[in-house]
């Protein structure tokens, strides 16, 4: 297999993006991510497309060609695939960027992601997420996100005796990074008391402790290593890739607050990167909701189970503690464009290890992303290196 | 780049299939592929799934992940992605699963494809397929996919002066074909009488010049070439793999008549197959309209444009002339589960090589397959040899 590098990202600012349709929200992300490489659109050979319900958020299927020939690289005719696992999508569009070019099939490749989810009302946005649930055993019952992971969350809390105040630590850092991210859906501070006294959406979670509901488009560029400099000064490696499957519905899983796909996935990231926990500078994970960042940080082996909410309580995972976690904002802050976030955390990574996260720089030559579908029924992780 | 080849291959009866739902679909054909390689699920490392619009047809999304588990590979948490390019995405999972055998990431990979499309009416059904078309310039203007094909074959024959009746002779080929494959949707044999006597359903395409609204699911299983033997005696090298978009709307084309993107896939395919057309001794094409097959057969360059009506008429595509054009009965009368097409047209040619195509059975060593997302704004073609 050939070693991959990034060469180059775009990201939009997210947030309700009434002004920019579906394939400009791309377009954007695909002109900055083509710029900061040096590179014009005819020296693209492959594109990967990271979107979750385009079908039912703006009635479109065909996504990876629909971009290709909004962003002009339709006149080279070439391949442009999107790959779809839930809010997993855009981390599985960049492991398929990274295989095309492992392969030698591809040379330069773009792995986006795209989602633009507020062209419909709240309902059907709540209805058509649920469709990374499993439709017949979950959603059918009345099962959305909030009230599966308030079953987590309520689990947890049970048995670990996490706190109400502990778990609100999660937004309170999370909305404290995204304010000192420029593209950060929310840039306000806020405080435990915001959380813990905002309205309640599934008990235990607050509005608070919930992602919102976001536009938004991310965009990275990959070549083989060793072609790397001639786009840029500061390729960052990819070091490795992992993925892992569990069940789709939650019931079926053998403890709900432990993420074995995480667990799975991670591992395979490590191994396949060759590289300890102890080397970790920086995390994005997948905080859907507050209760999803701790059980990524313990499943993905950073500490024991039940211990992350007192390490973010004691200051580990924030920006100068020793173990960053969402140095973006997270989704919760940044934003959650369902198909883009994955290639956003890819973004903030490689903007970290390339010094230029101006105000919420963290020092590290290594960073990790943690992106999940569904409850965990999906789950990719990469390691990336300078 | 390893080279790869076909190992097992399973599908399932195509057609209104009432009492099987989407998920067990996919398990059915699943389970053929297995037991033709002689292989457990816990052999498997990975899984791509070709489906365009579960979201729609039967809201669910993230349809890797729900497969992998009802397929009972959640277990092993191997890594399953759906895939996407509206009509294309069966060949699209293809091309993937062989990608990931050819990186070195994966030994033994399943790429699936599956479409459950009669659990809603038959205007949802259009509205969704519509999706794989330009949404804000042709389905809100009102286009639907028989409309957009009319469009083509309207002009077509206005300029090469094909005739009605040589346009039917595709469908009455088709369905000569269907009548042999025991998993056609369709199995009678029709006149040209039989076509031009059906109702108009967009002028001048009549009930019968359309493929029709199926359920289905095909599965295909890959490993490096130097391991096949390991699992069978007849093992199907994939000797090129090609992909290409164009613009997703077709009036932006340079020329209706004529799918640039089938022209530079195949091209793209026969290039890295090292093979040259006269070696073809059979194919699959995408004929989810009589005229599609047509286009196919000239952009192909198995002829001059213009010609494949008379070809047609001459009988030098059916079962027993020079070169057979979609032995299954293609997506005219073996039916057309838009994410499942793709697959079954790998499992066709791989079932003709072996020399298990009993009642259709063709003489050759080389077949290619030719799978089409929209009206041609995704083509991807696969060369498949002895």
């Amino acid at each position: 297999m050939r070693k991959v590098a990034v060469i180059g990202v775009g990201c939009t600012s997210f947030g309700e993006k009434w002004e920019t349709s579906f394939r400009n929200l791309f377009v954007e992300a695909g002109a900055l991510a083509l710029e900061d490489a040096g590179l014009s659109g005819e020296q693209i050979d492959e594109m990967f497309v990271g979107n979750m319900s385009a079908g039912r958020f703006v009635e479109q299927e065909h996504v990876g060609a629909l971009i290709a020939d909004y962003a002009g690289l339709a006149t080279n005719h070439i391949p442009s695939t999107r790959v779809e696992a839930a809010c997993a999508s855009g981390g599985l569009a960049f492991r398929q960027a990274v295989t095309a070019v492992a392969s030698g099939m591809a040379d330069i490749v773009v792995a986006a992601g795209v989602e633009k989810m507020t062209d419909v009302g709240t309902g059907v946005s709540v209805d058509a997420l649920a469709g990374a649930a499993d439709r017949e055993w979950e959603g059918f019952a009345g099962a959305t996100f909030p009230g599966l992971y308030a079953m987590i969350a309520t689990d947890y809390m049970h048995r670990y005796g996490l706190t109400r105040e502990q778990l609100a630590g999660v937004a309170v850092k999370n909305h404290r990074n995204g304010a000192k991210n420029p593209r950060a859906q929310f840039r306000s501070e806020i405080t435990v008391d915001t959380v813990i006294n905002s309205s309640l959406v599934a008990d235990p979670l607050r509005l608070f402790d919930c992602s919102p509901i976001t536009d938004g488009a991310a965009a990275v560029i990959v070549a083989p290593l060793e072609r790397a400099r001639e786009f840029t000064d500061t390729p960052i490696r990819v070091l490795g890739s992992g993925q892992a499957t569990d069940t789709i519905s939650l019931h079926d899983r053998r403890d709900i607050c432990t993420l074995d796909a995480t667990m799975v996935a991670g591992e395979r990231a490590f191994h396949a990167a060759g590289v300890e926990r102890t080397q970790i500078d920086m995390i994005e994970v997948h905080d859907c909701f507050t209760i999803a960042e701790l059980c990524a940080i313990e499943d993905l082996g950073f500490c024991a189970k039940g211990q992350a909410g007192i390490l973010t309580e004691e200051g580990v995972t924030a920006l100068d503690g020793d173990l960053p976690v969402n140095p973006s904002g997270g989704l919760k802050a940044c934003g959650h464009p369902v198909g883009a976030t994955g290639i956003k955390q890819i973004y903030e990574i490689i903007t970290q290890l390339r010094g230029e996260a101006t105000g919420r720089q963290i020092d590290g030559e290594i960073g990790m992303t943690h992106n999940v579908g569904g409850t965990g029924a999906t789950v990719v992780c990469h390691i990336l290196g300078v």
